[in-house]
């Protein structure tokens, strides 16, 4: 029987995507027995998260200030901008290192389904964008998904007309991907824009 | 590129069994997002259990007090000393709601391959609280790998001489287990020790 401020954090950590019940435990446990390296230092970094995160107004990438250090940094105005769903992937983005220019975080796909439409996501702002900051191509890096390509095709839509460059990521086999453990649709994408080698 | 203080909390939060990075950046994204509902709660709580938890002087459980709550229960005092490896078993044991005496947690197993003697568990304790409070039977729980039953057998050989029963926890098919899933030893066990129907 564990004490009750254990059982609360045990049933707050439970709640972290990944974790079930019986992980939540065990990391509690965990947390526990490396208190100074861990428990402590840990929950110093939330306390610091949770008083110093927020969105930024301009990407809707998350940072500690208004304006967040991509946005600011002057070497990335590059006039490219790569528009993702979500932060987690402008970080995937950022950790494959190969891109220079700035992003827009959409907050989500539309979905008719769960009822996101376009001013539900920062759609609208791509244009705002455009105009405000000369941005000459704009990356969508959506993901292959349904909503992901309702959503390409809505902000094709939303800067029609603006001279700027819409381009996507290319669809094919992943590196160090096997043909036997694909899907067909990744295999016809991938012949479809087979290159000369 | 999340801000420095995301990436030490995504770095500490990665440290937690069962999350790598990727978990662990996915946890901290949605800990961002659910910051009222669950960052700032759980900084909270793990300060709080930072601050308190402690081992209990008695048993070994984890709990706020020098003595945990179990031990100065005193409608648990049965007599019925169950023996466990780890606080976790502790709590998996309480789950279960079944059993009413008090525990005592090594802190591990005896093993040779990583040096642990029985002067690094709370071994000798066992003795001293059979003299103390009137144990009359010791339930061993521990896992039932090779250093559990080595572990088991020295703790035999540490009560031995004194007026206390000596028992362990059922072998056999688990609740719901299927036989033809269960590895020979346990058929074996199960079989060695029928019950008539």
């Amino acid at each position: 029987m564990a004490d009750s401020d254990i059982e609360s954090l045990i049933e707050l950590m439970a709640r972290l995507p990944g974790l079930g019940p019986r992980s939540a435990r065990r990391a509690v446990l965990h947390l526990i027995k490396k208190r100074g390296q861990l428990l402590t230092p840990l929950a110093d970094a939330m306390a610091k998260v949770g008083a110093t995160a927020r969105e930024c107004v301009n990407c809707g990438n998350i940072g500690t200030e208004e304006i967040c250090a991509i946005c600011t940094d002057d070497r990335r105005a590059t006039g490219e901008l790569c528009v993702v769903e979500d932060v987690a992937d402008l970080w995937a983005m950022e950790r494959s290192k190969i891109f220079k220019g700035r992003y827009h975080v959409l907050g989500g796909t539309l979905s008719a389904l769960d009822q996101v439409g376009p001013e539900d996501l920062r759609i609208p702002q791509i244009a705002e964008r455009i105009d405000r900051e000369g941005i000459s191509e704009i990356i969508l890096a959506l993901g292959a998904t349904i909503d992901g390509q309702t959503t390409a095709h809505v902000i094709a839509d939303e800067v029609d007309g603006r001279d700027v460059r819409l381009t996507t990521l290319a669809q094919g086999v992943p590196v160090g991907g096997e043909l036997d453990y694909l899907d067909d649709g990744t295999i016809t994408a991938a012949l479809n824009a087979r290159k000369s080698f």
